[in-house]
């Protein structure tokens, strides 16, 4: 209904496309369940058992809508990083503080600055809102805060996007460079620092919390070290007159109860979030040895995941993540060259690395003799 | 931050309010919680035993994305009202729909009709796309079809909003005043036929599905009947095209898991959903004695509340409410006369209600004495 007269013009020119095809999705294409999901970045450690439990009890009193300030998890979170309540939204996962966030900014033709190959999803709001999005690309496989820096102030910018450490290829830069980039921006523009992975990164990698910065707002999620991507949890940490902005436009009751709950209960048992990076770190060492198996080299990661240079182009990647799929296992790549010579793997449990270390000889080979 | 220059003019033109103010949030300002929970049309009933399991099982695989497509919760959908998958959208409560719905159609004075004093968090989205709003009155405390189709026909409105059984006073039309409004459009026009409580309502009320029609999408919840409120779970039924529209827009990995499982599971109890109706029939009846022990007088409801007429203006029933709120009732009031003479009361189960019978005549009484 391109020509439904009723669309917004904006509404009518946007693409059909998805983001991304979900796993569940590929397996009724393929017809049978992936025997490792190693693709979505997801936590295969699952959550916390006490925030199992305290879902299954939210489960019981579902028949309440969810507090609509999601009021103790955000006292929570304010206390858990020393900063004041005013300046932490809950959302609905990173994806919806993200469209929210560009719903404020963003309108026809308000130019956006991203990286060539960062978070598709972000690009995917700042379309939907009509945004002008510019690009820089990766420099030797990080993001590029010089080069960000410098797209926004030639284009204007009003919104900076940039993921640290960051996705697909698992690098970080140290706090002093995303301070520097923050610095450097002209008036008028808002950087985001999506922290999703910082829990897995070395504590250098972050900055200390400076909420009251206008220039920053800070995005993190309950979907991965803590395992509640089902969930939809995440936050913003940000100046308190933009995080109360969101009040304007977000979906007041939109948080789930045992999402909320669930939530509470992770960030408390910080033995279980421990004990996930520590076996995410072992995972991160086992998934290079695989790719050295293979004759492969895998790139430093401050993530769940890992990004392995295939040694050449993306048709050659898209092969071997298709050879993979086809012997059960799913796995992501990144869109754009040149880290489309990789392809990224989520960090699993030693089962779910098992069946990628089976499968992974076969499936290069296959891919090489297509 | 309503002068923060990177907010868009629309963005910085709207009201920093609320829809609603949620119950938690009014237990936290008296410093106590609520006896009885009767003001947001939630289900005190529960959600089904089976979706309660569902919902705990899911839990422990709340590490995995929800499916993005909703895909068995959209079959089971399907299958249940006899449609075509391709004509069902499954989202995160009718909130999360008709913020997408608006989004996809409506910009800057796009004429919108509604009634006044219908579902405010409609208005709120319609404001907050810059849609300029147009309101008919209730005519007999029911939804005026004939007003709503002349207002869109003077206006060339885009989107005409009625809920059928209504809130906020529970009544309804009968299935061919509603076909009868959808012929009365103009071309160029979208019916949102919000049918929240159709669970309750009786049959004649509800007209067959005919999905194909491009006037109007159908709008259901997991909320009300099924006791899913805290899940966010809803659906749309309409035309193929504007279904697959959304998808440009919505959130695609924005479901939860225990939520598509848990509505899975209780669409599939229906012995569940008939026991819950049931109940609530039985509440209505002992709400409206429990009105008439005060010489007040209850309206006919089709829905899982009751409009109780408190006999005076819109002052006299916020009196009421504040009282019953101080004894410990949570209820809440339509926001425009003359419906808010009315308070509006959820249907609960005995001990709720003995709460209610205990506290309302004093309650009533202290109103009146102010």
């Amino acid at each position: 209904m391109t020509d439904d007269p009723r669309l917004t013009p904006l509404a009518a020119s946007l693409p059909p496309s998805v983001p991304f095809v979900g796993p569940e999705e590929l397996e009724r294409r393929r017809g049978a369940p992936f025997r490792a999901r190693l693709g979505a970045n997801e936590s295969t450690f699952g959550p916390s058992p006490r925030a199992v439990e305290a879902m299954a009890r939210a489960a019981s009193e579902g028949w309440k809508y969810g507090d609509s300030t999601s009021h103790d998890l955000r006292a929570a979170i304010a206390r858990h990083h020393g900063v004041d309540a005013a300046h932490v939204l809950v959302g609905e996962g990173i994806d919806g503080l993200l469209g929210l966030l560009v719903r404020l900014v963003v309108t026809h033709e308000t130019p956006v600055v991203t990286s060539a190959g960062a978070y598709p999803t972000f690009n995917y709001h700042v379309a939907g809102f009509g945004g002008a999005l510019h690009t820089v690309p990766f420099r030797n496989d990080h993001e590029d805060p010089e080069a960000l820096a410098a797209k926004t102030r030639e284009t204007g910018a009003r919104l900076v996007y940039i993921s640290n450490p960051d996705n697909p290829m698992g690098s970080w830069h140290d706090a002093a460079t995303i301070a520097a980039l923050a610095e450097a921006l002209p008036e008028g523009a808002l950087l985001i620092l999506d922290e999703a992975y910082a829990d897995f990164a070395p504590p250098e990698a972050i900055p200390p919390m400076t909420p009251e910065d206008p220039r920053v707002i800070r995005m993190r999620t309950f979907s991965k070290a803590h395992g509640l991507a089902g969930l939809r949890v995440g936050y913003a940490i940000g100046p308190a007159p933009l995080i109360a902005a969101f009040d304007r436009v977000r979906n007041h009751f939109g948080m789930t109860r045992p999402g909320q709950a669930g939530a509470l209960a992770a960030l408390e048992d910080r033995d279980w979030l421990a004990s996930v990076v520590a076996q995410v770190a072992a995972a991160r060492a086992r998934i290079s040895d695989i790719a050295a198996g293979s004759g492969l080299s895998a790139l430093p990661s401050a993530t769940n995941f890992v990004a392995v240079d295939c040694g050449g182009d993306g048709t050659l990647s898209r092969a071997v993540l298709d050879e993979l799929a086809t012997r059960g296992v799913f796995v992501r790549m990144p869109g754009v060259a040149p880290l489309d010579r990789c392809i990224r793997i989520s960090c699993g449990r030693p089962e779910d690395l098992d069946v990628l270390e089976e499968v992974f000889p076969a499936s290069l080979a296959a891919a090489r003799n297509r």
